[in-house]
């Protein structure tokens, strides 16, 4: 084991392969090994596609050592031509390839356990850098290596994803933290309904402050993710900051312990012994999908109805032929109808009702594409809140069920705080 | 406009983002810029995801300079702290930032049009690097812009997807290939219910076959996508390819000219003067939810109940209570009831009726997890499938709701063919 290892801090990764660059595939490799690494605190810096010509292999190996201390690589150990990883990093480390007998004993006995015998193409696969250790690969038949270039460590491994990730699991991982690795330090808030430039400006003096955690604003289509993570200081500091955040963000921001927005509603429920019932008009049953992917749902969702029609919102609810014709189904008045509707039929605790336009067809100047009225019956009353959504038809589908969620979360919380 | 974009055959991409390179999300973003560029001829050579740090951005700006003549970066447009894209591609023009007015009047708009201001933190989104070209983003607050350097064009766009993927098909594309490019030469299919194995047994001939078409597999959750593309050859071997690949996958394969499986079901429904119904208990309003993504479903498509109780499945479908007590919830029995149940209370053509267990809990040895009963009823009387699928409930519950719909697409189209 080199002396080192345990102090690298951050990597760099290199994937190689035609189908990475041209559309046919999605570098998933790449995520995985993010994903380990920062389990045992090593931060990815920077992570690249490429094809397979050498040169471009050998000018990113040379930029990518100047970018961390640890530089992994995917792809291009196979037995055909354009396989031209060992030779790359064997040119970047200034040393020839060498037949390294162990790979060589190794490949043989893959073969012959399969009935078949090594090709010579199959046996360029046992070249190695010389002085490079070998990576034994239990399920295939390019190994890795490691290999030490001046300050760099650089591991080069298969570019089939789960030859990879045992090679990652079961020795990579072990070679840079032998003593299991530290505890992950790393915290995501989701926030609902705050727009971004809002929350931005409420969390700017932590995002700027240089002595605490990291602090990272990511986007969704429906809900904004804000993550703290904290490289070199204790998790003290990095709970007081959360706490910090948690407070101006109030109260768009999921309690502590849920790691989504329906999760937190089912369980809030579950814990005050009530239900709820959807009826559903645009959104076409997505706020009931939602919630019902959480386990154990059933307990606190009974049931549900999508009326797209209007013949089916007065069969199934308590809208009536006359509000129809007079406010249009599109209108707070058949909101407050659905819920309450749905709330009486289904005998919950609470009803939510939800009509709009989803577009892309069906808006007129008055109710534009994106005009939604949500409506939440409970047992104070029925609140309603029209809605002004832009973009596609599943992204208005999306902010509106995750809307109708979180109106409901807060309800929840409150009383929860009240009481 | 310039007048050598049409000269450019190559290009990089810069993705930035903490959560890019820590694992929390896949960069789906320079997948989809690389199909797209594909498409009119132009290769991507190579991409990089990085954090926000501005030198880290600015380095790798100016390495893809000379790797490329065309450099396409997404994300760190906001008007957060973090956001320092526009900061890194004026620093490595050499210019400094200046606010367009087009850019701050179109941000004044965006917020007027939904009632709201824009803070400071939102005008640092007008400013762009001096001389550049602003490109509009109707989606969103952040524009992106275009700039020379040297002999390099730089388009800076911003990360949210749907913003993205709208600039580059409406002002990226047609930039650079102003003449509407080469037709697009890509071809996917969409395949539901046929093992990734069996598949490709099938297509084996056409995959090994150097002198056709690319035909590259992708396996979805519940799907696989079969794409075919050819560079230099013409369409007419894409096509004839195209033909013999559907013959050896029917009934699997989306029929010609339907991007999802949904948009088929409801395209063929609106043909025939036909209407669908949907009693869900295990996947909780998923399938109404897929179907009702596509636009115009609404006439199709009537109403659907989630009857998560069983008290809610029998007060709304044809399920009786001894029936439940003999056969228990996830049953044929009750699958049949309810699409009769639904098809009859929504007086529809077809109604289809879902009851299963999607898990983690709720499984027994006799009916484990993943059993799931699916009914079709129809003018020709009702037909059933019990599955058994494996995966995460997630998983499970995405599989049923596909194979809904999949059964009734076959079932709509053979119908079609014999009449």
């Amino acid at each position: 084991m080199d002396s080192d290892s345990s102090s690298i801090t951050h990597a760099a990764i290199l994937a190689s392969g035609e189908e990475l660059v041209t559309g046919r595939r999605v570098d998933t490799n790449s995520h995985f090994i993010q994903r380990r690494l920062a389990s045992i605190g090593i931060s990815v810096v920077q992570c690249r596609q490429v094809g397979d010509g050498i040169e471009e292999l050998v000018r990113c190996l040379e930029e990518l050592r100047s970018v961390a201390p640890l530089v992994i690589t995917t792809g291009g150990l196979g037995p055909t031509e354009d396989d031209r990883m060992r030779d790359a990093v064997a040119r970047t480390a200034g040393v020839p390839l060498e037949e390294d007998p162990a790979a060589r004993a190794e490949l043989e006995r893959f073969f012959a356990e399969r009935g078949r015998v090594a090709s010579p193409s199959n046996l360029r696969q046992a070249q190695l850098p010389k002085g490079a250790a070998r990576l034994p690969n239990p399920r295939g038949t390019a190994p890795g290596f490691r290999v030490g270039i001046d300050r760099t460590s650089v591991i080069s491994l298969p570019g089939v994803p789960f030859e990879m990730r045992g090679m990652i699991d079961e020795q990579v991982l072990p070679w840079l933290r032998p003593e299991g690795g530290e505890a992950i330090r790393e915290i995501s808030l989701q926030v609902v309904g705050l727009p971004e430039s809002v929350l931005g400006e409420r969390i700017h003096r932590w995002m700027a402050d240089p002595s605490g955690p990291e602090v990272a604003v990511t986007a969704h289509e429906a809900w904004i993710t804000v993550t703290l993570w904290n490289r070199d200081g204790g998790p003290e500091l990095l709970k007081e900051t959360e706490k910090a955040i948690r407070a101006v963000l109030e109260p768009h921001c999921l309690s502590d312990g849920y790691s989504t927005l329906e999760e937190e509603v089912v369980n809030r429920l579950i814990q005050r012994g009530e239900t709820v019932s959807t009826a559903e008009s645009c959104t076409g049953g997505l706020a009931a999908a939602r919630l019902t992917e959480v386990p154990g749902a059933s307990a606190v969702f009974p049931g549900a109805v999508v009326t797209y029609s209007n013949a089916e919102k007065v069969r199934n609810l308590a809208v009536t032929e006359s509000d129809l014709e007079q406010h249009g189904a599109v209108s707070e008045t058949i909101a407050r109808a659905m819920a309450e509707g749905v709330r009486q039929r289904c005998q919950t605790t609470w009803g939510i009702g939800i009509t709009g336009i989803a577009g892309p067809e069906g808006g007129t100047p008055d109710k534009p594409v994106g005009t939604v009225h949500v409506a939440w019956s409970g047992p104070a009353g029925t609140i309603h809140r029209r809605l002004r959504l832009s973009g596609p038809r599943g992204v208005i589908r999306l902010r509106t069920a995750v809307t109708a969620w979180e109106q409901l979360r807060q309800a929840l919380s409150v009383e929860d705080r009240g009481g």
